[in-house]
């Protein structure tokens, strides 16, 4: 049994963000129905295509769990099957842009006269509410105005967007912990509610000591490359082979680390004696002594050594050093998949182990349509013939 | 209400990851106690520190809406009291180093034959079982194993860390969600469970496509700066008084942008005619073109013009600016909080925006030990004696 066996959720999201949350729903267990506009979802035309089939790499990964069904929502026939879906559904996640819900009839104000008890998750740019909750948005710009792009890079370069799209995704996340809140709440009131998050919002919740420092202090913090402004060393470093990470919080760590590198006399230097000492003279002396010790290692060499010494490090690893490490094996972050036109697939698994109701990647991301005849419980001829008017 | 009012939450985190969890239950209600050591939580050494009380006020954000105790778990006497606790708890949250929980014998296997329902979510940087479960982990270390390193920066950069520790707060909410589905489980069939986060597992899972692209294309995604590979134009530009990120979409956008930018001659230039085209064009023209118009302007001139032909597009803010914009204000992303030493704060409200059942900042952080009478249902007198005798 998975943890949400016997949840119905009607997915009428498309692109990232909101697909990134019906996917956390239904990999544990939720029956999650995908709505398409009878074109499909645009994300089905995201890279990678595979060649053979035509069909998006990045759809089938992100759908995987779920039905799929088309429905033409400006179609009033299509309309009245979906409310009546809403009728014993508990969940439905949209991320429509702002007012499209309300012009396609499928807002919550509407479902919920069809079900009081629904719960109506909402992700977007900037809001259900708020000056801007009109405006369109990009990850790349919810980044940008949340804070995140400021304080990524280097002091002499531009600010950085993080590369992966986590504006999107954490707001599916979050997305996710409204609803399973408004879930459990419904459990003990039977009240359903809307759930609303912002990309912008999400970005901005995640910059922890930035926005107190900015308060208290008076100082906005800016770029800092790899280090830490608190703690030294951390930092990535160059070795000969690639980059690795290296923390030492600690006056403790300290002493090993010099140990490890073999430079005990640093531990005389009254440059280092304490966290604070080394964070003053990290850029004018200690960052340059590891960073040529570094240089003459291997990645392995280092990590070995360390690991060893109880310091904490790591490799700098590229997309396929990743896929391959034992630990991402171990802990099933990859898994198979065979797609019925792909064919044989391996891409991320679930991140959140729960020991009893473990989610897991049981079916393919639906083809378009795929799931019509069942869900909407036609016959062929039904279907040939709503298929013909257009309403899926 | 509050969604999770009546919930009761046994929080033995302490640095950033697990209590950004327990923080988001305790926005919504939870009953949050946070047991700490008796020198307290590493973080309440965490800048920015308050001059006057030298209270963090790192910690003072994050650990909003709690109750807090002191427990020297190490004392067979403060073991029992916590037992005691546990029996009516349902959630206990821990991001102990590997091995430490099971040593102070409050780990999973014990608390169980204490209350089998409870649901204990471990929050950790290579989860609790694999080949590195063991190994100490800090954020730059998760996010560069997690292949988000590898992928954030500019092609001629080193690899870039992400700013803000996003290995730690996103495997806060991933945590979340985690007791919220075992929660939801647990009305309907009474049974408790382990939820294990891992922050590499975390990074990992917000790589979106890459995973992908490297498995179906064999092609290993590397550093692409501020660009998107598959829409051009899609950046961040320098304007005359700093960063603006646009994001032009479709070829019905890219109309809007040129007529926009007084440019309409682009449109009848072949090498921009699709989104296809403009992506092989871009850094060799089309870049250099717009950067050039950008640096012209000031960023509101261009946000205004493009919010008005409905073009995606936002500045890149500091910290101030994104404290200040109308858009946090109005979404409450910053709320006032009065905290008893350090006094008047400012800092980071609720992200997840419910509509029956709003989370709210109520509460400032406990002062270490604050609650050590309320929760253990303590006098004075016991009180001191419990505190002479080294148990809390």
């Amino acid at each position: 049994m998975k943890a949400l066996e016997g949840v119905k959720v009607l997915d009428l999201t498309h692109a990232y963000n909101g697909p990134f949350c019906t996917t956390l729903l239904a990999d544990n267990g939720a029956d999650v129905i995908k709505f398409e506009p009878i074109q499909g979802d645009q994300c089905r035309s995201w890279g990678p295509i595979d060649e053979k089939s035509g069909e998006s790499g990045f759809y089938a990964f992100l759908n995987r769990n779920k039905k799929g069904v088309t429905l033409n929502l400006k179609n009033e026939k299509a309309r009245e099957i979906f409310y009546d879906l809403v009728k014993d559904a508990d969940v439905v996640v949209e991320n429509f842009r702002a007012g499209v819900s309300k012009k396609l009839k499928v807002d919550y104000e509407t479902l919920k006269e069809i079900n009081p008890s629904i719960i109506y998750a909402s992700g977007s740019g900037f809001g259900q509410y708020g000056p801007l909750s009109n405006r369109p948005c990009y990850d790349i710009v919810a980044q940008s105005m949340g804070g995140m792009v400021n304080m990524t890079g280097f002091p002499d370069s531009p600010p950085t967007k993080v590369g992966p799209s986590i504006a999107d995704n954490v707001t599916g996340i979050y997305l996710c912990v409204g609803v399973l809140m408004a879930l459990f709440n419904r459990e003990r009131t039977g009240r359903g509610q809307q759930v609303d998050v912002a990309m912008a919002d999400t970005i901005f919740s995640l910059l922890e000591n930035a926005i107190v420092t900015t308060t208290m202090d008076g100082v906005i913090p800016q770029r800092q490359g790899n280090i830490d402004p608190s703690i030294a060393p951390f930092d990535i470093y160059e070795a000969k082979d690639g980059y690795i990470a290296i923390g030492v919080g600690n006056d403790r760590l300290f002493k090993t680390f010099c140990e490890t590198i073999g430079r005990e006399d640093l531990l005389d230097d009254p440059r280092y004696q304490t966290n604070d000492l080394r964070c003053k003279n990290y850029t004018n002396g200690l960052q340059q002594l590891i960073s040529e010790w570094v240089a003459t290692k291997g990645k392995k060499e280092i990590e070995d050594l360390f690991d060893k010494a109880g310091i904490p490090c790591g490799p700098v690893l590229d997309m396929q050093e990743a896929i391959d490490h034992p630990h991402f094996q171990a802990r099933e972050m990859m898994v198979h998949m065979d797609h019925p036109t792909i064919g044989e697939m391996y891409f991320q698994g679930c991140p959140i182990k729960l020991t009893e109701t473990p989610g897991s990647v049981d079916t393919p991301a639906p083809l378009l349509g795929q799931h019509n005849k069942e869900v909407f419980g036609l016959t062929d001829e039904e279907l040939e013939s709503l298929k013909a008017e257009g309403v899926m």
